[in-house]
């Protein structure tokens, strides 16, 4: 399941918490595209804004909607106790691989990094995605961090945060890390904008957002890269330009979650706060640029 | 209570959780020294690594030990409903004031962490203190959104990260956030090595890290920049600079968890995993300080 296109879907709330109703068919649009697999929980799925009880009612939702896919659920929290907490939640919830973030409010030490990675890996039956992801955690991996944890046992990926922009040194990139880490441990790309030029220098998965939202359009993009059509994936990314100045602007998780609201999947507003969607403005300008990308 | 010594005890851990014995201890050191209040639930308390059952049971032990003195109780979270529900706790277990920092997973706006303030400040009974630590929440306050967040009903101190070194540019800083800020409202000095220069230039409270393991130490440099003894708020301060050193090393929450682990207030390891106090070198070299110290 570490290859391919793995969508993450939001986790949409209401006054009282997740929006089962919701969650639940965006699952099944999920299903029905044939993602290769689901990541419930993940940071677009709101997974550091929702309690423990929550989480393993969005993580078995997720599972029971999700037919054939194989679902990964996030289970980063900021203490190494809640993390095994919610692992052995998760995996009674029937998840086939769990996603772990170094999330942090003090500052972590490599050696803390490592140790809360091989504390959990030892605990699991099912195999863990290394999420590194230093916009929200604040943790940088070092390649070399990559590479001691990807030898504890069940790791299975590893989610980095985006590649250079120009080809060469993108493939270089992922060859550096590729060098380091063992063959059974594939390397996925994160952040959207990256991921044309991620796949075509070798990442094997694309951990997506768009695909949460547009399965069919971030699986155009993926398969194009399976086959080799490089030229073809950065096309089409070229073409979600717009939207990725978005991105980078206010960040994937309000965008997708004001895409979600404007296109009626979700009641608005769907982000926990004190988290929020875009503006008036903002909004004017994301449903003509969805118009017009017709996702 | 929102002047001179505010003391921010760790919370000590074990296994299982929080080690209530080991807290109680420092809670009754603390009412014992007589500081001005105890900030239960701080960052050196842990507050972001324990649940909210552990936090409200915390926070009620906090109470039923400080005595005469005010308890301060933090209610930080990444989501407003779960901050809401911490806050309902901490007031019944007693809490005299609450604080609260806007912590983060996605970066924040200005406008959620308003916004977030005037849900919250809406909602209570006791006083709320501003705790403005971007190292931890990597949010950084603009003067004017201190200002727009001081006017809500109930807001009563703010505790900023920090002065410059030097003392006529630490009035400055002070005097500038001053003015737009209601007079009512007081300014905290926290991070320990500023403290003396905090104070100095017009802080009216401490918030301090030393002062929650060693109160009489905290209040010696407290009482001399009350009555307006700089000089020696400034020497007592620069007697104190190796284990400042130490502080911007590791940080304060890990120099002060190993100190208390050597002097024998609690079991080692007292840190929530994945963090982790100091390594062996790194102790033995703040055994001798604190044998130089004697604090």
């Amino acid at each position: 399941m570490f290859s391919g296109l793995s969508a993450f879907p939001l986790t949409p709330m209401n006054a009282k918490g997740p929006d089962e109703a919701a969650f639940v068919c965006l699952i099944e649009r999920l299903a029905e595209a044939k993602v290769d697999s689901i990541g419930a929980l993940g940071s677009t799925g709101s997974y550091a804004y929702l309690n423990r009880a929550e989480r393993a009612r969005v993580a078995r939702l997720a599972v029971q909607h999700a037919g054939q896919v194989p679902v990964m659920v996030g289970i980063g929290a900021t203490s190494t106790r809640e993390v095994l907490r919610l692992a052995e939640d998760a995996q009674l919830a029937g998840a086939s691989a769990l996603l772990l973030a170094p999330v942090s409010y003090q500052p972590l030490t490599s050696e803390e990094v490592y140790e809360l990675y091989s504390s959990v890996s030892h605990e699991l039956s099912v195999p863990l995605c290394v999420y590194d992801n230093p916009r929200t955690t604040h943790f940088e991996f070092s390649d070399e961090l990559h590479g001691r944890i990807a030898r504890l046992p069940g790791v299975a990926s590893i989610k980095i945060p985006g590649v250079p922009a120009e080809p060469e040194a993108a493939r270089e990139r992922v060859a550096r890390l590729r060098k380091l880490i063992p063959s059974h441990v594939s390397i996925g790309i994160s952040g959207d904008p990256w991921a044309a030029t991620g796949l075509n220098a070798g990442c094997e998965i694309w951990y997506s957002v768009l695909g949460g939202l547009f399965p069919q359009a971030a699986l155009a993009l993926t398969r194009a890269a399976q086959r080799g059509d490089a030229a073809l994936a950065e096309q089409l990314s070229r073409q979600l330009a717009p939207l990725w100045a978005m991105y980078n602007q206010h960040g994937s998780a309000r965008v997708t979650a004001a895409a979600a609201e404007l296109l009626g999947y979700v009641n608005a507003p769907c982000l926990p706060a004190p988290l929020q969607a875009l503006n008036n403005t903002e909004r004017t300008t994301l449903a003509s640029l969805l118009t017009k990308l017709a996702l």
